[in-house]
Parts: structure tokens; sequence; C-alpha cells
């Protein structure tokens, strides 16, 4: 029989249909693939993109040239832009604000054939450090009240440059999924004086049955109501709401386990589309005289990485409802990934 | 520049990029087609099926033969089971509930190859009085909260069989985009005593921008925070929260305008695969002894139809948020539609 489950976190019922017990072998299917002539990733190609706002590159080399081991730069068609300011109005019953934020893209690595599940631990450290980089910068801009970074990867999961790269944008408003997190965050802290995540993390650890991989910094499991067959979350044991906090030592640990994790995905659904999202605390910083009430729940969140494999497409029920009916149970899902080659 | 828009229904925000200016012709694709040897949905082929629970045929015709004009089965690979009691039991701070629902599927007309927006006003009415009495049938059940219909047309809109039909989920929960509409409209009453829908249902029908159709019983019109380009609601104009309400006068009304929408929707984006949700207030009736809070809810809630054409897959960001991108701006969109030969 399926089960109905309901993750706090998410605050939603998911189907786990057992029955139809969906195995690796049913999500491979063949891949897309994405051609380019001139990719605006490689080296010698900076002139091709909007100037860097950003790169790990050896000291004292000049911007938008080779020799760079990680480059933001802003997006060429951006669905936000970065230029004027918020302007908010009513319209009838609907709200509207003008499109300011930022989008902006970051390339992984010079090379172009890389799989992001072949970067060293330290080239995705890399990586991270520029994530981190780029929130405290855009975090000083008071437009902004959440940063999303994602990753696409595959043309499935939306990716349109197969050079392996990573998107940010700055919003002025804050996701509706995070508003639910925050406020089933908050509830559960009001009751209890602990964080939601740390209670279902301690969970997940004593439980074992949906546990990737642990290590003493991070953990990976399945999530217990999980949307999507083998979508993971990786999170920080110890509590931190925020991704910018990270240490030097813990973004080392953080690309041991994504590159782990990635192998993982890679070799049990044959180099599945996915996508990974950071979720992350709001960006907004206190301003005086200005209370905001999401960044007032900010130090109650729990930062994690949602890896969502891109196999299976949600039809008009999930759409509609919000309520998705997923075909490989969370348990089956880890166990095949525990026991995976890497 | 884009927009962002907030719509109080969903209580979400959505990115109108109408520099994108998707227009109708960038997402007609090749569509896919499904290949059937043996269509169980056509005469004669009654007992490939489960027994019929509910048929629209001439008086005294026997059931599960030739004959019908709309006829309702069992899912024959059901998600949810129908037999047995709801358990619901906590595991840690998740919530699980067997699989208990009815999974039904409703065959809208015995031609094999009817398009659904061929079918005449008349044919759709006699699809609305199947909805209407499995809905009415269902909710006496009292294992169940919410029945959700729904359609998927075509093989990306998640179709397995060509013979056009629509499915029946009868849940033991209430779905989470439900939760959030009866939360806004409850809020809204409590505020105005007034719908909130029919308070958005005016202010659309005052601008005109966005309208598609009108007649005297239904309105269509494109929301002003679409997620999805060329999205649909067709609302009842008189305040009704629950769609077996409905009249038979009212049901062949609905078919004029689902059969006239359907119409434009083909005609604009040369046969799209789409979904089609109604959606409705929560099926529980009250139960004495047993206040239920979403049923409470009810009667401040709208039906309507949902039209969500399937031509752009949400990406990660999508996914990981909740917050859509929507290249093709609602006025275009329906200003499309309206100008449609059809």
């Amino acid at each position: 029989m399926s089960e109905l489950r309901w993750d706090p976190f998410i605050d939603s019922w998911v189907a786990i249909v057992k029955e139809r017990g969906r195995r690796p072998v049913d999500f491979i299917t063949g891949r897309k693939r994405i051609e380019t002539t001139v990719c605006p990733f490689c080296y010698g190609h900076e002139n091709k993109t909007p100037a860097e706002v950003y790169a790990l590159r050896p000291d004292g080399s000049p911007a938008d040239q080779p020799g760079w081991r990680v480059r933001v730069i802003p997006n060429k068609f951006p669905i936000l832009r970065i230029e004027g300011q918020i302007e908010s109005r009513g319209e009838g019953l609907y709200d509207v604000k003008n499109g300011i934020g930022a989008h902006e893209v970051i390339i992984e690595t010079p090379d172009h054939d890389r799989h992001p599940a072949d970067l060293r631990a330290t080239e995705l450290a890399d990586v991270f450090h520029a994530f981190r980089s780029r929130l405290i910068d855009l975090r000083r801009d008071k437009r902004f009240r959440h940063i999303v970074i994602y990753k696409n990867h595959g043309v499935e999961a939306g990716a349109t440059i197969p050079h392996t790269h990573s998107l940010l944008l700055a919003l002025p408003i804050i996701p509706p999924h995070l508003c639910t997190a925050l406020r089933a965050s908050r509830e559960h802290f009001r009751r209890k004086e602990r964080c939601l995540m740390c209670d279902l993390l301690a969970g997940e650890l004593a439980d074992g049955r949906r546990l990737v991989r642990v290590d003493t910094d991070f953990a990976v499991f399945t999530p217990f109501a999980s949307r999507y067959p083998f979508s993971l979350r990786i999170v920080p044991r110890h509590h931190q709401h925020d991704f910018s906090m990270l240490t030097d030592q813990m973004m080392v640990a953080l690309g041991e386990t994504v590159r782990d994790v990635l192998g993982r995905l890679r070799s049990v659904l044959r180099d599945p589309p996915f996508n990974l999202v950071l979720h992350n605390a709001p960006s907004t910083l206190p301003q005086p005289g200005k209370p905001d009430f999401w960044s007032s729940l900010s130090c109650d969140y729990h930062w994690y990485f949602e890896i969502i494999p891109k196999i299976m497409e949600p039809a008009g029920f999930e759409w509609g409802t919000g309520f998705f009916i997923n075909p490989t149970s969370p348990e089956e899902a880890a166990r095949y990934l525990r026991e995976a080659a890497v």
C-alpha cells in the first residue's frame, strides 16, 4: 500500500507509492546534449561575457583574462536588473514590484568538459568561496531580501550551456517555499526552543534508513516526504542558519560531501540531469527603524543544499495541488545511493 | 523591465519577464504521440477495465457493455486504495497515513479519436454530470477530505492513453495549494465579508486586459500572477464554493465555455499538451462531534477550473523556491487567446 507522508519543514503531504517501486534503471533514458560552437565560459572568451564581478585568480592577474579558477559574471540575459530602485504598488488586490535584482553566473572551472562530480573537494571549496563572497557582497544591498543560488545540470534540468556553472538570483521578495519553512521553524522553536532542522536531523541520524553519507560536519539524507525520487538534503550537522558563516575548513568538507554525493547519483542514475539549490536564510540585514518580519526569523532557519534529479515530470495533479506522488521510497533511494560504487 | 507580481489567492510572487515576450510560436514544438494497440476505453473493451462505478447510458442498458456516453471506472493501477481504514501515526516529527483513497477514470466519450475541444457543449455537460455525481457519492465516505479531478491531455502533460479522459483522486488530506487558498479566502472574508475570488473576478471584469471570454455564468481570464505562460482560470461568476452545486443548465454553459477555450488554446498553441484541474472546496461533510478545521473554511472558497498548457518546464529555481518565472505576460497571452480564430 502507498503511504502519505508529512514533513513539518515543507508543511506538505506527499504520496510515496511503494508498489510502483521504481528502481534507478526505470529512470535511465537517453539524455539530451547541448551543442555549443564557442563556449563563453572557457579561457580566452572572457570578452564574450559581461565584466566579472568576482574571480579567484593568482594574485595580481588582471580581470577578464585567463588564469582564474572560479569566475562570477552578471548574466547576459538577466531576468532581473540591477539598476534602479524597488517600486512597489498595489493593483486592485494584487501587488506589483518592478523587477530589480541581481542575476549572476558562477563559472565553476575553466575546464569545459569537467563533470561537477569530477571537481576535487578543493575546487568545489573554491566554488563555495565564490558563493559566500557574493552572498556577503549582495547582502549589503538593502533592496534585496533573499539570494538563491542554484545549479542546472543537463538540458532537462534547464542548463543552456554545458560548461559547468551555477546561477545566483538576488530577489526583492521572499520565495513561497522559504516562507513556509521559516514559519514552520519559528513555530517549532517557539514551542521547543530547538531548531526544527536540527531535530529532524537528529531523528535521521538515529533512524539511519534514509542516510546516504555522514561525516563530522555534514549529513546527507533522502527526505522522509521526498517530493521527487532520489532527491537529497545536504545539511550541516551543527546549527547554522546562513551559508556565509561556513569556515574555510568546512568548505573543503562540504566539497568532499558534494563530490561524493554527485558521484553516487551519477553512478546510480547514469549521469542524471539535476538541480541543486542552496536554501539559505533570508538575506536582509537588520535595518535601523525598518524591522523586517522575515529577516527576524532568519536565525531559526538551518541552511541546506537540496539536490533534485530531474528524472520524472510532475503532471497536472502535482502542479495544480502541490501534492506530489513519488514512486520510489526514500528508504530505497538511500539504499541504492549508499551501495553505489563511487 | 520584468515585473514581480503577487496574487493573494495563491499567496505567491511570480516574475513576469516581459523582455522575453515569448509568443505562441516559441512554444510550438513537435508533440509526442502515444501509440496504443487495443484501447481499453473504447466500446467493446469494457471487460479490459475494472467494473464501472458510474455511467451515462440509455435507460435499462446493462453495465460494462457498449452504449454509454460517459463511463467512470476505478483506475486499474491506483496510487491510493479504496479498501481499509485510515491509519494515522507519528514517526518522530513526521506524520504518516496509509494510502487510502479513491482513484478513478472518467472516460469522456466512446470515440477514440475525439479531441476534447471537439466535444459538443452537451457532451461536456455529460462529463460534468459524471464529475458531480462522483463528488456527491465519494463525499459520503467520511475517510476522504478532498477530491481532485484533473485531466492530462498529451504525453508531455502525463497522459498515458490517448482516448480522452479525466482522473479523480479522493484524498485523506487537504493538498497544500488548497490550504493556502482556503487561508487566504478566510482572511479576506474576515476583513471584508466578501469572497476573495469574487473580488478578484470583479477586478478582472472591470480591467478587461486579462479576460479571454465572459458570458452570463462564467468568466475566463489569465491570472495576474500566472506561474505558467497561457494558463487560465475558468470561474463561475456567481459565488459558488462547490462544483456539485452546478445546475444542469450551468453545466451546459460550462461546456460551452470549456469547448470554446480549449479551441482557442488549440488554435493559438497548435494543440498543446495541457492539464486541467478542478479546484473545489474540501469534501468533508460536517461530522457530529468531529469539527474539521478545513471543511469549516469551505464556504469561503470559490471553485474554478485551472488550465495549464504544458509548454515550458520549470527548472531548479522554480522547484526549489516555489517562485516561478513566466516569459509571457498574462495580458499578451489573453490578447492572443481573445483574437484566436475558433
